[in-house]
Order: structure tokens, then C-alpha cells, then sequence
């Protein structure tokens, strides 16, 4: 079984073509791009012989027919506002050449491939809306109440596409055997490490919570110090606490980001009467964030105090962190290394498709290397040899999983 | 010599009225209701005797006639927007009614009383151009190139009020042995201490600056901490440390605020490529601002480089201390001890036309206590009492320095 990798290449090229900006592609879920690129998806994937649709939220699903099992494969083509051309369409691309491979090895199975290309991973209206809905969960809330950041409603872009209405693609658990999703890394790790592969072990949680610190606007001149209820001087303590406490207290892949402060009135000569800071910290231990949780709690508390303010922490999102299979990064582990490409284990800092399908079934995740760590930008690339190897690894593994494939997931 | 605290109230009201918003004023320099409230004053001021008129910027100078040397008091009559009754039109009435008050004593003087409100103390569009001004100091590039908040130009402003080519009332070195402002406190210092009169020793010197980091935006789940350049970070840390410092090595009078952080792009999942704090500090000593920030210039380079990030700090604003008069202060005190008023030192936290002043004269201040230290809000109050009080303690040190009168400033 070989995968083409001018065949390959030139899919991925022509799928940057729908949307193209600059170096980069712009195809939001639901924009008439990502339509567009759904519709080739689906036709590509006919050609290849599996059985395509759109699905009634913009999946597109190819089944391979005449097998009992099937490994899926994918990701998303919908892209952040012009972002770059390989996030999400890397992995989808590659599920349509590994199925092509699969179909021109001739051999009879009982285990074949399906290829999906999920809607709105991205979170244009409602983040793995498509991975979700494949899987079966309880989204009709907020499919109803989802909108874009210019206000449109998702059930407005869902009746434009015309594709409302249409049966659902769905998580088929006699079929399914497991889930791979390769990604772009978008992040600098396999290259400052040199390694070629990324085999991810999780896909961390995400805690994003806001600090909001209450106090009393005063003359920043006439009042002592003592007698202020300074709402920022507590903010900017607490903001350098959080830091110190994570860092001490988390794993050596915990992560965090103080990513928005806003103080108000904002006037340098009026003590702040209210000070904001938004922030979110990730790890792929669902204890752990719980415990940094309490510990930040306990820390805003801590620097309301000398400041004569309140504090109120109140968790704006939480994500938890998802295992992949061992089996499966076991499985590409031990394709990388029979090609000889150096892999190395991490964490997936950011949120994927597989997080949601390891709810339901066995899931895995490859990455390949992303240039400059650089992604959700036009600059976004990936080395054509990094993109061709990636593209082997996952192959490989597959094989190996259809011939191991009587294992039907427990 | 007696004032007349019935006449001083009602002055006090009246004025009040001319741009009345709730229990406040709204009376912005330039407004119609500011160069109506001067036109007013300049009408009282010549009926208390005085040769009034309102110069080219909007001064309305009352000039006692008859005496070879005279105290000026005063303070200014525009307000913030929306602010409060009290604030400047409380030291013009004063003025005025000491003015009044030495007429009404009939003896004949070699030394007398000169009234004054200032245009433009509270910076609508250039802060201080009244005092500026009749100090003769060079101001014309600052008028040229003033705005307003909306946009407006002071060149526009000057030149609707129908004031421009009026001659310019100016200090007279050998006319004027002092000056004296009478304000409220603004501050809650008076109250809380139970004080009656606060004798200003110093108006503090005020530094604003803008420290702005500035590092990478990267993805905050895929970026490991130590490749990230954070400049929200680097901010946090240094906004702490710059309470720290300031508090070690300031003067128990030295206050400081951080009054504006803004990080870019300022998204939760995204490492702030930059990073701004506004902050001021203020302190009676040149010597000791000098000090102070060059220790926070220092803080903000250890605080950019474990975050791999960039420090500027820009001044963006520089006020000098100004030390008041020890005999005019001396004679604050005396008269308040002559009449019973518990009085207390204090160095003014905000900035007043007596700074500028007191580069060209002897000039001092007394402050009447603020209720709750409310100022430049509509709640802005003082009681009866205490107003009455304050224009008694300063008509009698006017009353002692002019029966000290025959020394002429140096």
C-alpha cells in the first residue's frame, strides 16, 4: 500500500486555491469558500470510490463500501478568518490519499477506511460543531443559540447553505474502530527538537477564566495610599502571583496566558475602580487544572486584601483534556520508526476534532513539524518533504491497524 | 476687617447657578456658561470696587485701585466637565469677598487686595494657561497647538469667546508681594484627621509614564513557556514591582497609581505581543521623582528579560514640585490659631494655578476639608462651616500680611 505523494501534494495545492488569500486561505465555516471546498471534498472523495456526502451540518463523509469495519481519518477544511492552508486540510487531504492507497492495494478486506472533513472545527459559529454532531452529542442548544462574532446566527448560515434537512453523518460504534487526525503541530516544538513526527499522548484541557477586581475610583493624587481601594494595583499582583503559583505548581507541560487587562476608567490621575484580566491555563491532567484552579482562586483572594478590593474569579470556559489511544500512537510510533522518521511524544497544546471523537472511541493524532511554530496566519507552512513524510507515517499506520483490524473497539 | 459669611454664600450660589447640572456644574473653559460665569465675576468684582475686565485668554482680573502694592488671591471658575461647585469658584469667591471686606475697612493702604480666576486650570484644553499666561510664561506653541478632547482647537476656541487681542493681565513684580489660593482639599485627609484648615507645604511634582512591552503573539496552548516573548507578562511583573519599589524607596507622602494596562491583541488564547501600563507618581521632592524613576526604568528591563520581551518607558507627562512660602504659609497657620481652627500641614496631591505662581512669586494655599474627599464629581460638598471658616482664616492672613505689608517680594 503506497500513498502517491505528487497526488498528494497537488490536492492540497488545489484545495488552497478555494478561498486562497495572500499565501494563506480564508474559508470560515459556512462562508461560500468553505461550501465550495466541502462540494470538491465530497466529489474528490466519490472519485476516490467512497461513498460521499455533505452531511445537514457541512461534514463531508466518505465511506468506503463493501467492508464490515472502517478506520477513520480527517480533520477540517474550514479555516480562522485568513489563516493558513494546511490547518485542518493537511489531515483531510491525507485521509482521501490514504483511502485512494487503501482502494489501489486490491486487496479484499473486512476493515477499510472512511475519510471525514468536520465542519467548523475552527469555531466561526460553534467550535467542532461537525465532530460533535458526528458523534451523536447533545448540541441542539447550542447549535440555537451559536452565532459568529458579526452576529450572524448559525441556524441562519445552516438554512442559507441549504443543507438543513440533509441526514446527519453519524459515529457508526460496529463500524468505527478508531479515529486518526493529522494535524500541522502550530507550535515550534518538533522543530526546535528536530523531530519529524509528533505523536500526541493528549490533547490538554483548557480552564479560561476571568479575574474581575472591584474597588473605589479615586483622586490618584489626594487620597493616601492606604485609604485606596485600588482595583488595579490587586489585578497587577494577582497577574504576577499567577504566574509564580502555575509555575511552581504545574507540570512541566502546563501552560498558561494572561491574554487581556482592562482597567477602568483608565485614566492614569483616577485610582481604578475595576480591573479585568482574562486568562486560561491548560494541561492535559484534569486534576491538575482543578487543583491550579483553587490555587488562582485562593491567589486573587490573597491580592484583593492589601488592596482594600474584592475579587470575583468566574470560569468563562472549560475544555477537558482528552487521552489518545495507546494503541493507536502506538501503532504510528512504531510506523515512523520503520520508516525511520525520528517521533517524539507530546501534548497537543490545542484543541482538535480528536479530542471529541476520543469521547466515543479509540483516537490518535499525528503532527508534522509547522515552520517557525507559525499557524492561524497566512505564513503557515510546512516543508513539502515534512507534509510527503507525515503523509507515509499515517499510511503506515493505518496498514497496520487494518491488518490487526479483526479488533473491534470494546 | 470682617467678611461677611451670608454675602460669601450667596456668591458661592449664585455662581453655582451658571451652568448648573444636578447638585454640580458643568462649566468647561470656553463654554458658554464658563465665559458667562466670567462675565459675572468681572460685574462683581466692579462692584466691590475693583478695575475689573476679562483679558485675551479669558482671565478676569479685579485690580484694587489707589495702593502701590497688592496680595492677589484667587483661584479659577472652570470646571471639569460635570464636576462639582466648589473646586476653584470656592478661592474666587473668597477673593472676591476679602476684596470686599478690605474696601469695606476703609483705611487708607499703601498694600492692598487684587482678585483673580484663572482660565483653563483644569486643562480642557491646555492646563493651567490662565496662571501660564498672566505669569508672561512661554505659551504660545502650547496655545497653538491645543485641543480639546473633541477636537476642538484653543486657536478656534479664543477666537469665538471674542476675546483674542484683549491685552493680557500680567503679573506685576513690582506690584504683587504674594500670592494665595484657597481650594478644597479634594482629598479625604482633612476629615479623617479631624483638621478645619490645611496650611500646603508643597503641590507635588507629577510624573505620568508609559511603559510599553512588546513580544510575540503566539498560540498560548502550542508555544512552550520558555520559547514565548510575553509581553502581558513582562507588564504584570513590572506593575507589581512598581508598587514594591515605589513603596521601599518612596516618602510617606509619595503616591502612585497604575491607572491603564492594555495588551494586544488581547485574546485569551493568544501571548500579548504588547503590553502597555500608564502610570503616575507624585512627591514634593524633584530629587526623589529623579530617584523613583530611574529605579522604575530599571524595573522594567529585569522585568522584560525572563519573558524575553522589550521595554520602553516614555514620559509622557512632567510636572515639578512646587514649594510653597513659609511666611505666607506661617501666616495661614497663625491666623487659624488666632481664630481657633485646628490647622494641618499638608503637601496638595493635585495639581493648582499656585504651582505656577509660585515660580514668579511667594504664594501659599489653604485647603478646606472636602466632605468624604470627593472632588470633580456632581457629590462634590463642603459644609457651611467650614467654608465660612476658610474665608475667615485667609481674610485674616491677608489682614496680618498687609499690615506686614511694606516688604516687597525679593
Amino acid at each position: 500500500m503506497q500513498i502517491r505523494p505528487e497526488r498528494l501534494l497537488a490536492d492540497l495545492r488545489e484545495l488552497a486555491t478555494i478561498g486562497a488569500f495572500e499565501t494563506g486561505v480564508n474559508r470560515p465555516a459556512f462562508s461560500a469558500e468553505d461550501l465550495a471546498a466541502r462540494e470538491w471534498l465530497r466529489a474528490r472523495m466519490a472519485a476516490a470510490g467512497l461513498e460521499a456526502a455533505v452531511d445537514g451540518v457541512g461534514n463531508v463523509y466518505g465511506r468506503m463500501p463493501g467492508v464490515d469495519h472502517a478506520v477513520l481519518i480527517g480533520s477540517h477544511s474550514d479555516t480562522v478568518p485568513y489563516g493558513g492552508w494546511l490547518d485542518g486540510s493537511l489531515g483531510v487531504i491525507y485521509a482521501l490519499e490514504i483511502a485512494r492507497a487503501v482502494a489501489e492495494s486490491g486487496a479484499a478486506r473486512r476493515v477499510g477506511v472512511d475519510a471525514i472533513s468536520f465542519q467548523d472545527e475552527e469555531g466561526t459559529f460553534l467550535a467542532l460543531l461537525g465532530s460533535r454532531s458526528f458523534c451523536g452529542e447533545a448540541i441542539d442548544g447550542d447549535v440555537a443559540a451559536a452565532r459568529s462574532k458579526d452576529g450572524r446566527a448559525l441556524a441562519d448560515a445552516l438554512a442559507e447553505s441549504g443543507l438543513r434537512g440533509r441526514p446527519p453523518a453519524r459515529l457508526d460504534a460496529r463500524r468505527h474502530v478508531g479515529f486518526l487526525e493529522a494535524h500541522i503541530e502550530q507550535g515550534p516544538r518538533l522543530e526546535r527538537s528536530g523531530g519529524q513526527i509528533g505523536v500526541v499522548s493528549a490533547i490538554v484541557g483548557i480552564r479560561t477564566l476571568r479575574a474581575v477586581f472591584r474597588g473605589q475610583a479615586d483622586h490618584a493624587g489626594t487620597t493616601p495610599m492606604p485609604m485606596r481601594r485600588d482595583a488595579g494595583a490587586a489585578a497587577l499582583m494577582f497577574g504576577a502571583l499567577l504566574s509564580e503559583r502555575l509555575g511552581a505548581h504545574g507540570s512541566p507541560d502546563t501552560v498558561w496566558n494572561v491574554g487581556s487587562a482592562t482597567f477602568k476608567p483608565g485614566a492614569s490621575n483616577v485610582v481604578p475602580s475595576e480591573a479585568e484580566l482574562i486568562f486560561q491555563f491548560r494541561d492535559a491532567s484534569d486534576d491538575l487544572l482543578t487543583e491550579l484552579e483553587r490555587l488562582i482562586r485562593d491567589a486573587a483572594m490573597e491580592c484583593a486584601r492589601p488592596f482594600n478590593a474584592e475579587a470575583e474569579v468566574v470560569r468563562v470556559l472549560e475544555t477537558r483534556p482528552a487521552a489518545m489511544d495507546p494503541r493507536l500512537a502506538g501503532l504510528i510510533e512504531r510506523a515512523a520508526s520503520e520508516l525511520g522518521a525520528s517521533a517524539a511524544r507530546m501534548p497537543s497544546g490545542a484543541g482538535h476534532d480528536a479530542m471529541v471523537m476520543a469521547r466515543h472511541l479509540p483516537a490518535a493524532m499525528l503532527f508534522v513539524p509547522s515552520i517557525g511554530g507559525r499557524s492561524h496566519h497566512v505564513s503557515e507552512d510546512t516543508s513539502e518533504s515534512d507534509i510527503v513524510r507525515g503523509a507515509q507515517v499515517l499510511a503506515r499506520a493505518v496498514e497496520l491497524l487494518l491488518q490487526d483490524g479483526t479488533r473491534s473497539p470494546a
